[in-house]
């Protein structure tokens, strides 16, 4: 069976996020004063041949540590997987 | 109240994506040949202060629509909010 599944790759807290940064700071010109905390990650959609979902998001996981992220400064989660 | 959301952008269907077909193309290397569709996009996490959840996504929606994504090539949604 095919799954699709959703990785979300972020920079873990208190790493300095220059292009959230950089975003923020474009708000406050268009009128958006109310607005903090803003942090850019990547989002990787993939899918994935397995006998069932728990044997995809295992190899899922697997690709995230080794290759999507940098364990180092990243984290990440695995969205729910929809069967195609 | 101060809302957390997360925004996903995603380039739309059809579009060339050469980051996610480099990225696809280094999985069989590492023994993952079961690895199709791989697509890859933004994350952004931030915070509102908004009277409701409602006024909250809405500001986040024209915010993801204006300045996020590019509407001409990208798509993206909202994730569930959760008050902070």
């Amino acid at each position: 069976m095919r799954f699709t599944f959703e990785v979300l790759v972020t920079l873990k807290p208190g790493l300095a996020d220059p292009q959230g940064k950089a975003v923020e700071g474009a708000l406050p010109a268009l009128g958006w004063t109310n607005v903090s905390g803003l942090r850019v990650g990547k989002h990787v959609r993939l899918e994935v041949e397995a006998a069932d979902e728990a044997a995809g998001r295992a190899q899922v996981d697997e690709m995230a540590r080794r290759l999507l992220s940098n364990p180092v400064i990243e984290d990440y989660r695995i969205l729910a997987a929809e069967p195609t």
